[in-house]
């Protein structure tokens, strides 16, 4: 990951190296602005990630060997470089934590270039693994309890999107994947089922049927559609059974369709699988599936038990960018904290200025009721009395590195992937929905908005 | 590279391998079936790792220790893969190539369990290069040979797709990335300007350029719309020129703009540029630009030299999938070459059947004219005459590896890069377009014709 950083953050840092900046303290805000596919809420992910991307942080001999005949750097800058650690403090939400827009999702206090070189590789990190998490959460909620499988390494977006892809979908709630070295890599349950080549490489459908079910009498998934899934594929499914499983005391684990009217596909297989006793046998089916076409299958009473999900889950494909961006909030003068803004011509880009406190209000029911930023110097008590009602408040990011050092234990991935099903406990109903405008409200402290307006007048007045 | 295979394919190995099927001969194609963005045509990328993938392919002890565990397997197998490696013939089309939906891309003769097993890292590679690739020029060819600089790392989908993708993109037209990493691995021209966090960091915004000005005064960019681009930006940029450059015999290079009215905003400053003598600095903007953002902005005569664009080309954000598929068409029986095929239930996906040559007929402007499928064993004279007109055939595609061993010259990144210029020229010009119902013709031979019809006859009378 060493280079791994956009070149203007190295130009940059000379500038600041040559005006002997370099010790100057900064401090970075990570934040997004919209939530994908008019959802009402993001899922943080890859925290855990780049805590080990900062902890390893620095640049080998080669790194400074390409950046030495790049020939735009001097050897002073070089040599400091070299050396180069990550010192600061970052503080975080958890990875599985229910996140909104424009919140103080990481912020970073280090050295300037320390905090700009890192700038990219922790937005790269959070933003892929933030979305695939919550688009394929999207689709597990959309399942309504059935299970959800991964399916899409090939067509990732490269081998990293397809590895770490399918850990974040499993840390959303997808059973398994196809990525083989996704499993090994992290321990994941690893699952499929049969291709087309497979049948087709025998001399007839039954054929190839009768191979897989000898192989594999306990867990025998037979993928029907090849040739003519009601008229060859369930038949000869249902003849696998009788004539292969059955005598061997087993029973047909399951069918894939992958192609046509999944809702009249799946009626007709459950119908006759039934009638042939195979009323626990599986129906698996897939084909460029999503939340939405998942949801209309079930709205229409499809009795599907597994969805199998590709690219549209691995791609996030109706909206493949989380946008999360990292901006300076303040710096530090004479060890004053000074909050710092940036205006733009877009109103949308105006940022929530200086070093904050992020703090969660949750009402009696444990809801979010809304989220609350303040001055680091501002401290909330634990309950508050808003218009009569109590108020749990939680400050919902800890401390995780001091002085460049891990303070934090990373959670597994089996606590990352419940706390993200107790996170979906918090969010009012309404939030949950595919398609909302309900979102979680997220307010300024009266400090926070002053100081905001201070900066926006003594610039554009 | 190693495991990434979906765990079917290592599945259905081992019933081909209870089955003795290890060493029946299957041949696979490779081919996608729509285009994206309602685009004219594909730009093929990735074959080159395509290549070095099957050289280098085989499992380390881990794999196999991984797989042991996994409890799926058994040791005869086990055996099996630990020594496997790719034996096969491989035909494909050159990097850079034209191409459209439904054509032999790749076609892999080998070993069925070979075959199989590298099914899953030759869709990523070829799926994910040819994407970022074609998106790219999509992008390149809008800006109407203005600069196009890839931006997009900080959005990817994982380290890869930012380290691959800016190779892509650089294949593709761009004429440099912000992707350091990137440079370093492909020495391909890394650049970059300035970000708001470098204008923040300073007193002021003068006194941020000026400390810019003065660390790279012979490549001086500067971004002006941290506070307001007309007000403050640029006023600032003209006094830096007139105060820091001018001084030392230098010239403002450019300025970047990266939000508000683009149209308004560029021309404004260019008028600002050139009242104050610096007709030579550049306008440089960025803003979620894309191929059709871009060609608006050009439509409006916005005087802008350079655009940076991000995460609408890393990912390919307006269609972020390529769908090639990987299917089986042949298999040979008694050193006969069987063709086979799969209907399914969805029309669309019926596949073109057997063991193909793939020709390509330019007329006599050198523009294609179609694209030709045949069997194998059907040869074509380099000559045609259609209807009175004369047309040269070419076999685009290149045996390149032959027994597991590659012989072929894999060409150079810029090779490649001159390549796809050159093809683009062969696109008759409404295949260009942006948008477009035309596409090059892919037309079956007799022959071929005659194969895919017995067979859907076969299997559905």
């Amino acid at each position: 990951m060493n280079l791994l950083m956009d070149f203007y953050e190295l130009t940059m840092g000379q500038s600041y190296f040559n005006k002997r900046m370099k010790e100057k303290v900064a401090y970075f805000d990570l934040f997004f602005r919209q939530i994908p596919d008019k959802g009402g809420f993001v899922i943080a992910n890859g925290i855990g990630r780049c805590l080990k991307y900062l902890n390893q942080f620095s640049l080998s001999t080669s790194d400074i060997d390409y950046l030495k005949q790049n020939g735009n750097f001097s050897l002073e800058y070089l040599d400091y470089l070299k050396n180069i650690k990550f010192s600061g403090d970052m503080w975080a939400v958890e990875d599985g934590t229910v996140i909104f827009p424009n919140e103080p999702l990481i912020t970073i206090k280090a050295p300037l270039i320390e905090a700009q070189l890192i700038e990219t590789a922790l937005l790269l990190i959070f933003n892929h693994s933030s979305l695939i998490t919550t688009k394929t959460n999207r689709i597990v909620r959309s399942a309504l309890g059935r299970s959800v499988m991964e399916f899409g390494t090939r067509r990732a977006q490269g081998k990293e999107a397809a590895v770490e892809g399918a850990l974040d979908a499993y840390i959303a709630g997808a059973v398994g994947t196809a990525c083989t070295l996704s499993g090994k890599k992290y321990n994941i349950p690893v699952l499929g089922t049969m291709a087309h080549s497979f049948v087709q490489s025998f001399d007839s459908e039954y054929s190839a049927f009768k191979a897989y079910a000898e192989t594999y009498p306990n867990a025998c998934v037979l993928l029907v559609d090849t040739y003519n899934t009601l008229k060859s594929g369930l038949p000869n499914a249902i003849k696998i059974q009788n004539e292969i499983l059955k005598p061997l005391g087993k029973n047909l684990a399951g069918i894939r369709i992958d192609s046509g009217d999944l809702v009249r596909l799946s009626k007709s297989a459950r119908k006759m699988l039934d009638d042939h006793g195979l009323q626990d046998t599986k129906i698996i089916v897939s084909n460029s599936l999503d939340e939405y076409k998942i949801s209309l299958l079930l709205e229409q009473n499809s009795p599907i038990d597994s969805f199998g999900v590709g690219e549209n889950l691995i791609t996030a494909k109706s909206s493949p960018v989380l946008g999360g961006v990292y901006k300076l909030v303040a710096v530090e003068e004479k060890n004053q904290v000074i909050p710092k803004i940036k205006i733009s011509d877009n109103v949308g880009k105006v940022i929530n200025p200086h070093f904050k406190n992020f703090f969660r209000l949750y009402d009696k029911n444990n809801k979010i009721y809304c989220d609350l930023l303040c001055a680091y110097d501002e401290d909330l008590s634990s309950k508050l009395i808003l218009n009569g009602e109590s108020y749990v408040v939680k400050n919902i990011r800890r401390k995780m590195i001091e002085n460049g050092k891990i303070i934090y234990d990373i959670p597994t991935i089996e606590q990352t992937r419940n706390y993200l099903q107790d996170e979906l406990q918090t969010l009012p109903k309404d939030v949950l929905k595919l398609e909302t405008a309900e979102t979680v409200k997220v307010v300024l402290s009266e400090k926070l908005t002053q100081i905001k307006n201070n900066l926006v007048n003594s610039i554009t007045r």
